[in-house]
């Protein structure tokens, strides 16, 4: 049965940071996330019997490689979950996630290729075994399940069965908007994936990243509950340089950050001096994504789009979880 | 009697960051430095019995409020230490440290006041003892008692009579010179004296930073005693890196950084991938001081001088300690 799902992109307000178990994609700490309207990833997945391999298009052009290998693992996997390790897939996937935003198109793109694979597979799976689905492809995607603000529970198991995400809020809880900051394309190169494994192995930091989570977690749930917009923004932007921190104290030690990315920071701190309400946040990469309030919307994105190496704003809100389509 | 003395600033390759006494300035971690010649401060102090109270005077200007007090504080120490406490001084200073450059002239100066007045108490006091004196002036100025490579013991004892620095190798040891990147005066605001007590007080990390010093330390004397270049400036730089981390993860956190420090920071790194060894440093503030050999003087001048946002480059060598003049 072919099924098509679409999904959106989250940004973290407590980073993911870190794995326990690399294979099983199990996390150091548990996260949090908001799932942004505007940029996502619409997937068809067909399993046939007549099919003697997947095959998978992005955006209508055929993928191989590296990328192809990750969906094809992530297929053998609910495969073999249905019961059905014999059965291919032919898959369609288009991002509506520009690259230049800075965001993963791997959390909108494997939720919604899980979405889509466990229905043309006949499953029948509650959120939270989709979610642990998900994870299995990319982290961060486990988050996408959802709309709205979304914690990703670290679990304690060795099997994953307990490290899957829960809603916090729905996304008509509360109207607060992210911007996307597009740098221009003198971007330097930064470590990603890397990245993150040689923070946990070598960062002196590291540890006292871990047992800073669950302070920022209650806090910030708090914040959340009470609408209380400066609080989450306090606590999103100290995590985000508290996670930064622990890079610079690898060995060797490095950072995601250009120097627009400082310029950002910058403006949107002397904003907050000038009364504008704005908090930053930055995953493994040096864009910025800024938080603000809808009656900012206009001072924002004016502003941002002032600073010298900035080519772009993109603004979104809080989006829904996956759907099928 | 009147005398004066000459003092070099010194550039930290081992970071002093935090105060375990903030009265007797004592610190939480042992540093390590390298004395400058291009930056200095020559003293000239004058007890006299026939003054009422201290005059300083900074190139040639009266000076009063904060800076009048902290050098006659200082004044008050040495006099009590000589048995002579209702001897007042005329004090005449002049800085050969450029403000832009962002070197403490609190360094040079400290160790130019304190050998000064010392002589002109008619103190004979072993180098041990001026560097403890100097250190209730500015802690880094006891590093400046010395030339060439310095180390500052933390000491254990809690009246500072064991905190003092010591020379790990002279300035002819080795040939390494410093360039000191002058930004343009855009200079944003940042903290400074504050930002090593709430860094102390709050941060996640800061434990953390004081467990990784030993490790630096024995590493970099290693490199030091070999001529080690590359060795020497990976502690240097990975150092400053732990050191500026520990901000992030303050509460609030904060950075020293601007925009042009990061492009700073990058290009020294481009050097290196071009197989140019320089290193960067950065102490409590936005300037950059980059660590090369002789031979590359022109390829970093020329190149830093590039960097948008940087406005002069001021290369220095290894200098000597204190001497009378």
């Amino acid at each position: 049965m072919k099924a098509s799902a679409k999904a959106h992109t989250n940004i973290a307000l407590i980073k993911y940071w870190g794995k326990r178990d690399e294979s099983l994609i199990l996390p150091m700490n548990n996260s949090l996330s908001l799932t942004l309207d505007g940029f996502y990833t619409t997937t068809t997945v067909d399993f046939r019997e007549s099919l003697t391999e997947d095959s998978f298009y992005l955006n209508d052009q055929p993928v191989s490689g590296v990328e192809y290998e990750r969906v094809t693992s992530f297929l053998d996997l609910i495969r073999k979950y249905a019961g059905k390790p014999n059965l291919f897939a032919e898959v369609h996937s288009t991002n509506y996630v520009p690259t230049a935003a800075g965001f993963a198109s791997s959390a909108s793109g494997f939720a919604a290729l899980a979405t889509a694979a466990a229905k043309s597979l006949g499953l029948k799976v509650s959120d939270e075994e989709l979610s642990i689905l998900t994870r299995q492809g990319s982290g961060s995607a486990c988050r996408s399940i959802y709309g709205g603000f979304v914690e990703w529970e670290k679990g304690d198991r060795s099997d994953g069965s307990d490290s899957y995400a829960i809603q916090v809020a729905p996304a008509n809880h509360w109207d607060i908007r992210v911007a996307a900051v597009v740098l221009s394309s003198s971007a330097k190169k930064v470590l990603s994936r890397e990245g993150m494994k040689r923070t946990v192995d070598t960062s002196a930091y590291y540890s006292s990243w871990v047992e800073s989570i669950p302070d920022d977690l209650s806090n910030i749930k708090e914040g959340i509950k009470n609408r209380d917009f400066a609080k989450v923004g306090e606590i999103a932007e100290a995590n985000c340089l508290r996670m930064h921190a622990t890079t610079l104290a690898a060995n060797p030690p490095f950072t995601y950050w250009r120097d627009t990315t400082l310029a950002v920071m910058q403006t949107v701190q002397e904003l907050r001096e000038n009364g504008v309400s704005a908090y930053f946040t930055i995953d493994a990469g040096p864009n910025v994504k800024v938080l603000y309030l809808p009656e900012n919307e206009e001072t924002i994105q004016s502003t941002l789009r002032e600073i010298p190496g900035v080519d772009d704003v993109i603004a979104s809100r809080a989006g829904q979880g996956v759907s099928y389509i």
